[in-house]
C-alpha cells in the first residue's frame, strides 16, 4: 500500500489518502462511506497498529475502485506533501553507514577511515521536513558547502524497547526516500545537527509504502541526479549496519515511537567526496530516487 | 509567574498551574471562575503568545488569593510532572559552553582544548525527559561512565527565524533546569546523541519561570550535588555563548518555535573530568538547583 499525505487545493488541509492506479483515495472519506472510522493523517493512522493497514486494504479490495463520488480525487489534481508533515521529534539521520562513504568521507571530511563499530547518530529537527517539490533554500550567508545525499527513510509502526534484529522489522510501518542535505561547512566540533538540521534540509516523500510490500529493505537501488548527472549510484545491500540493527541498537537506549523517521545513510558519491569538490548552488536541480518506493525532485533556491 | 504541570492524582491527566504562595492554582480552572477561556497545558499556554503572562498574572492581581473552591490545590497535595512533559522535537543541547568545562572535557574527553568559535549543538529526543522525582535509569548493559551536568534551560515563546541577538531575549518564554545526563561510553565518531540521548537521560523542571522574572539570565548561581556532595557549583555569567547569543545562532539556520527548549550547557565539575573519574550507580541521588528557578532531586535506579 502507496500511503501519501495531500490536499487538493493550497487552502485545503493536509490530507491521508492511498494512492490506486492514477487516483488518491482520501483514507477518512472512503472509511466514512464504507461506514467505517479512519484518520485524516498519516501519524493518526500509524497511531492506529499494523492491523490498520491490513483492514484499510481489505476495505478496498471489497471495493475494487468502485469508489462513491468524493472519496477519490485524480493523483494529478493534488499537491503532495511531506508522508508526515510535521515528525513528532527530530528525525535519526545515521552517518557512515554505506562502506565506500566511510572512505569518501575520511579522504575529505574529518571522519576516521575505519568503519564505524556502532551506528552513528545524529538528528535532524522536524523543521527541516519539505514536500516534495518544495524548494531546498540555499542560504550563502550559512554555507558554501551545500551537500546533497539520498537515503532510504524507515518510518516506524508501534513503540521498540530493546527489541532484537530478528523482531526488528516487524516494528517498522513503512519505507520512504529522505535527502538528507548537509552543509558540510556548518560541523561544530563535530557535531552534525547544524550541518544537517536547518530549515529545508530534509526533503521526504513522495509516499510511505508499508512494510508488507517492501520485505526485504536490504535490495532497493537508489540513485540522485544534480542537474541531470548522476552523481549517486548504489543499492540498500551495501548498507553496514541494516534496517533491523538500526531499529535494534536504537532502541537498546532510546524508546522508539510510531511515526520516528530513520534516514538510515547514504552511499558514496555525495559532493564532498568528490575531487574537485562539488556543491548545490541556487538553480540547481536535485532528484533522488529509491526503487519501489518514488522519486523527489527539488529545486534548490537563493534566501 | 512560576508555572508547573502538575496531576493532583495518578490518574489525573497533567495540567498546568501556577504557584502562588503554598497553593497551585490551576490556570484553565482559574480561568473559568473568571469567565475567561485558558489551556490546561504548557505547551498551549505557551502558544497564547507573550501577552497571555501579562492578562494572567492580571487575573492573578485581581483576585488577590481569593480563588473560587476547586480552582487550586494546596502545593502538598500534587505530583509535579516536567513542566513540557512531551516537547514538540528533540530538546536542544548546548555542548562545551563554560570556559572550565572546555578545560576539563579537553583532558579527558576526545573534545578541542581551544574554546569553540561557534555553540555546538546536539539534541536529546523527548523521550529524555522525565519529572521532578523520577528515576535516572542506569542500563549496565550500556554503560559505566554515567555523568551528571546541571543546567539552565530557555524556553521558547515564539517563533524566531534569523534574530538578532539583541532581539532574542524576547523570544525566550521563561527558564526551567534540566540536568543533563551523558553516558560518556556512548559517544559515537563524535556525534553524542547516543551519549546524552537515552530514555530518562534529560530531568526536566520543577517549574518555568517566566521571562519577565529574570530579565538577566546570566547571572544565576547553578550547583549540583551527588549523594549530598557538591559536585558542579558555577554562575550563568561564565557561559561562553549568552542565552541570547544561542538563540540568535540557532534561529539563523533553524526555525525556533514555540515551546523549543535549549539546554546551555553545564559548567565544571562533572564526572569525566575529575581525578579519578567519577561515574553515577544505582542508589545515587542527584540534586540539581539553579538560583531563582528551583531544585530537581532524582535517584538513579538500576535497570
Amino acid at each position: 500500500m502507496r500511503l501519501v499525505t495531500y490536499r487538493h487545493t493550497i487552502e485545503d488541509a493536509a490530507r491521508l489518502g492511498v494512492i490506486q492506479g492514477d487516483d488518491i483515495v482520501d483514507v477518512q472519506r472512503f472509511g466514512a462511506s464504507q461506514g467505517i472510522e479512519l484518520p485524516a493523517s498519516m501519524l493518526a493512522f500509524i497511531d492506529l497498529g499494523p492491523s490498520a493497514v491490513r483492514r484499510l486494504q481489505a476495505l478496498l479490495d471489497a471495493v475494487a475502485g468502485n469508489w462513491l463520488p468524493g472519496t477519490s480525487v485524480p493523483g494529478t489534481n493534488v499537491q503532495l506533501l511531506a508522508p508526515i508533515p510535521r515528525p513528532r521529534k527530530n528525525i535519526f539521520g545515521i552517518g557512515l553507514n554505506y562502506v565506500e562513504h566511510v572512505a569518501e568521507s575520511s579522504r575529505t571530511l574529518d571522519t576516521s577511515k575505519d568503519l564505524p563499530k556502532e551506528p552513528v547518530i545524529f538528528s535532524k529537527p522536524p523543521t527541516t521536513v519539505i514536500g516534495p517539490g518544495e524548494p531546498i533554500r540555499h542560504n550563502a550567508k550559512i554555507t558554501q558547502q551545500m551537500d546533497w545525499e539520498v537515503e532510504l527513510a524507515a518510518i516506524i509502526g508501534r513503540r521498540a524497547v530493546a527489541v532484537t534484529p530478528e523482531q526488528a522489522l516487524s516494528y517498522v510501518f513503512g519505507y520512504s526516500v529522505m535527502i538528507d542535505i548537509s552543509a558540510r561547512d556548518c560541523r561544530r566540533a563535530g557535531q552534525w545537527i547544524y550541518s544537517k538540521g536547518q530549515d529545508t534540509y530534509g526533503p521526504f516523500g513522495p509516499c510511505i509504502v508499508t512494510a508488507d510490500e517492501i520485505p526485504d529493505p536490504q535490495n532497493l537501488d537508489l540513485w540522485l541526479t544534480v542537474n541531470g548527472e548522476v552523481k549517486q549510484s548504489s543499492n540498500t545491500r551495501h548498507m553496514l549496519f541494516k534496517v533491523n540493527e538500526l531499529v535494534a541498537d536504537i532502541s537498546a537506549g532510546i524508546t522508539l515511537e510510531p511515526g520516528d523517521i530513520i534516514a538510515t545513510g547514504t552511499p558514496e558519491g555525495v559532493g564532498a567526496g568528490r575531487s574537485p569538490q562539488e556543491w548545490l548552488h541556487p538553480g540547481d536541480t536535485v532528484v533522488a530516487h529509491v526503487a519501489q518506493i518514488g522519486e523527489l525532485t527539488h529545486p534548490v533556491i537563493a534566501v
